[in-house]
């Protein structure tokens, strides 16, 4: 790999509060390309914008939804997204642990956590864990993999 | 990234039966490890050497069991994978569907299937479908991220 052409640093941030610790490995300007673009992408899930979810994959973007097979394609990942008439997610946070750009592309893998509102306004609420895989086309990170899969509260 | 060094391949071979495409990048001599390394883990999983197992893996490898937390180290990863008295895993086949090697790393993703014989010698199968994150580390590839969940049947 060349790494010449980038200005390194590896962030390791312990918060000692909850005893996460994050490490994020390539150059600042990519990382916080990535960790904005994965911000985004819960905003989008809370607004239910399901065109900006969808491209956030890549054209060829595979989901990897617990209990059924692996989706691909940026329609058939908007397909799986859509929620129900009446049901929203009111909240969604990705938190990543680790970070590391290799080139054209980085794994990623954290935590998540949300909120639904329910059809009857009950609110359920959730966490798990992930790990993706970005891939940076045309100058813009996004995912390649994602897969997750839940935490019991 | 400098490729110089290695002799790319890919292979896109399409199992017409299954309808199963796979796609490996990277020389012929890694993908080769690492689809051996693959069916060593199956093997290993089958035969409860559960050494092996964790030796499978990186020292800081992490594995994403559905409704746990993020479990790290050799050890603990061990003591997620021992069954109780009296269960086996009497098959176990993973089909990666895709490697691309990058570097000292490579993703992977594909499908798995398997067979449980339980204490009272009922047998159940399942399959799921994982991403691993693998890591050349003193010349051999180890995983260093595991996540997986099932496909339902």
């Amino acid at each position: 790999m060349n790494h010449t052409k980038y200005i390194l640093f590896v962030l390791n941030l312990v918060m000692i509060s909850s005893g996460i610790s994050q490490k994020y490995t390539g150059s600042e300007r990519q990382i916080n390309t990535i960790l904005s673009n994965a911000a985004k992408f819960s905003a989008s899930i809370v607004n239910s914008d399901y065109e900006k979810i969808a491209s956030s994959y890549t054209v060829d973007g595979k989901i990897f939804p617990n209990n059924l097979e692996i989706i691909e394609g940026r329609s058939a990942i908007m397909n799986y997204w859509k929620l129900p008439e009446g049901v929203r997610t009111i909240a969604h946070k990705i938190t990543p642990l680790e970070i590391k750009i290799n080139g054209k592309e980085a794994y990623d893998f954290g935590v998540y956590e949300g909120t639904t509102r329910r059809a009857n306004g009950d609110e359920v609420s959730w966490k798990g864990k992930y790990v993706i895989i970005w891939r940076k086309e045309n100058k813009e990170w996004k995912m390649y993999l994602d897969i997750w899969n839940r935490i019991q509260t």
